[in-house]
């Protein structure tokens, strides 16, 4: 499995993230062993409510096959998706989740929800967790320690 | 209440979708009894997995603002939301959500379950469903019996 290979590259995009001082994560989009798209939260910056890292991925994915149907690849993530980008990935037909560590407080694929696996919806996604989950939290927790020490 | 005429607004927005092929739903965001953000399902000719109505009324409105934070706004949309667009409104704090009809396939705001009200998310919605109820559904009966006699 090049499971924790494809995490490296979410974690490299989680950390531009942070030295744009937006919350840390990143994400990839794999297809055919080969990254066909990638992105990191850009909320702050670009002032867009759907800046997170999964949907500038898929986007990006969507747009260089020409088609909203991800069918085959498999989207690594830093952090468990929230609401938002789960039901982005059940729309896009993404076909695997890989994500590093939970988010308690809004994540949607085994925390408060699922809904990557949700039966009455006409996608569901097969879910990898805890890829590299270390180095995913700690990206996370540095970045906050860091603001509250200001 | 002008619920009525900004769902007129929304609907205009769906019949657009409806001519491009699309399936037929529309939203507006208001702000101040003020239109900033208007959208329509776009996701075939755009070839964009998360370009429904909702998600391209909400990024408008939040460029036009140069602020992710649509506090004060709302967003009417002439069907019930899907979970990604339940998300992104809690996500971008749309203080209230008022749709036409129920989506009981797909819809995440009352029908499969109720995202944007969740009380472990950090915002919650008021919500209003029903106006133009049968406007709104007719739009899309019409354009999916189009489409079965080809």
């Amino acid at each position: 499995m090049d499971d924790a290979k494809w995490m490296r590259e979410a974690l490299a995009e989680a950390r531009q993230a942070a030295s744009l001082g937006e919350v840390p994560v990143g994400a990839v989009v794999v297809c055919a062993e080969r990254i066909v798209g990638r992105g990191h939260n850009r909320r702050e910056i670009d002032g867009d409510p759907v800046g997170h890292a999964e949907i500038v991925a898929i986007r990006q994915a969507a747009e260089a096959a020409g088609n909203w149907r991800l069918t085959g690849c498999s989207l690594y993530v830093t952090l468990e998706p929230c609401a938002m980008c789960a039901g982005a990935l059940v729309n896009s037909r993404v076909e695997r989740l890989v994500f590093g560590t939970r988010d308690p407080k809004a994540g949607y694929c085994g925390s408060l929800g699922n809904l990557v696996q949700d039966s009455r919806l006409n996608h569901r996604l097969e879910v990898t967790e805890g890829v590299l989950s270390e180095e995913c939290s700690e990206v996370i927790q540095r970045f906050f320690s860091r603001l509250r020490r200001g």
